[in-house]
């Protein structure tokens, strides 16, 4: 039965994965939520860059890029990481580079495995029904924030490891799955509240950002599933 | 206001201390729970070593030595690590060389730190008492599984923050401290059934060493708190 791990920080990857996981990254305020909704908006492909250098040089190159630091626009993209950013006036039919300070670097960590794909709670039905198909172990990667644990991304984890434990077709024996479903399903009924709690929405207060963050935590606005593949984000279709 | 922080693995430690923090390190099961009982039972000193060559050098020096990996008594150990090989018949009086999978690396890696105690439910509100007056920056940090997070430990460090915040003289900011007192205040009332679902209660199972579990959940069996200091654990009463 395949299992589900949970890893809590892109520092501690390397000592629960395995080559044949697929691995789903999650960056919930805000990047994996900026670029699912990228990718509902008909993006082409996203390249996650992860210092502004290549940033910088993607961007001579003739890229749109989107890019931020510690939440802040850097100077030379054409606009940050805000979900509502990423509109169909912005992206269709794009190709885009993104870097921002944990998501980005997260996804290319995650490089090596059987596939790495992107969720959010915005297509968390998606995600879940690609990991039921892939039918092999399963790592949801939490960004969090500069390695440090956080509460957004872990319960986004717990939330996709207790529906895959709840199609009685994966078990879990990490410790890290079993606090994020605890998270989880104590909290479920007051996410906001408890994503009000978190070190990020204070951070994304005092950039005037918090707006979106009812949106981010809000489920299935669609169905598209991102996967990294070749250096690049492409919808999951074109596989 | 002092900060309190939770460190879920070693491998995180980097990225969150400060050098004026004042670290409680922890391994439930059952490095530090062993500690706490060989000062509660009169041991003069311990010296935690990190790899088995340093633990033969020692013994081959004539001090004692209790080692174990993965929960495997050594070959050229005196005894391993669970509480009872800890008796005043054991340790009194003596100075030990003490290696274990978790804990030791873990109680170096916290060395450059403002001050490095060791904790354990069974020393718990001695821990408490020494962070009160000690009045500066908390971290407790957990030794964790091979770097990995695992559930007894961060339950313990819930316990600890709960308890420094409810004294109206700490906060925090830290998501992992949040978490990990949602896990404490969530799961206090059964926390032999919450560790029970812990991978770490599987591994001993299987080495019929778990029938320490119920004795390293209780509280306050001694009022000792082990320091670390000039690389051996003292008793912090001769500070």
């Amino acid at each position: 039965m395949p299992d589900i791990q949970v890893c809590f920080s892109p520092a501690l990857f390397q000592y629960q994965s395995a080559p044949g996981t697929n691995v789903i990254v999650v960056d919930v305020l805000r990047a994996t939520t900026s670029i699912v909704e990228a990718f509902k908006n008909g993006v082409n492909s996203m390249i996650p860059v992860e210092t502004v250098e290549e940033a910088k040089a993607l961007k001579a190159k003739g890229y749109i890029v989107a890019a931020e630091r510690d939440g802040i626009v850097l100077d030379f993209a054409d606009f940050g990481n805000s979900p509502d950013n990423f509109s169909a006036q912005n992206v269709k039919g794009r190709d885009i580079a993104y870097s921002t300070t944990n998501g980005t670097k997260t996804i290319q960590i995650a490089s090596g495995c059987n596939s790495v794909a992107i969720g959010a709670f915005t297509n968390i039905s998606a995600v879940c029904r690609w990991l039921e198909q892939m039918d092999g172990d399963v790592c949801v990667l939490c960004a969090g924030w500069k390695n440090k644990f956080n509460l957004e991304d872990s319960v986004y984890a717990g939330a996709v490891a207790s529906r895959l434990l709840a199609t009685g077709r994966f078990s879990t024996d990490c410790d890290s799955a079993k606090a994020a479903i605890m998270l989880w399903d104590t909290y479920k009924d007051d996410i906001i509240g408890f994503v009000n709690k978190s070190a990020q929405k204070k951070r994304l207060q005092k950039n005037g950002l918090d707006s979106c963050i009812d949106y981010c935590l809000s489920h299935d606005k669609t169905d598209v599933l991102p996967v990294f593949c070749n250096g690049r984000l492409i919808d999951s279709k074109y596989l």
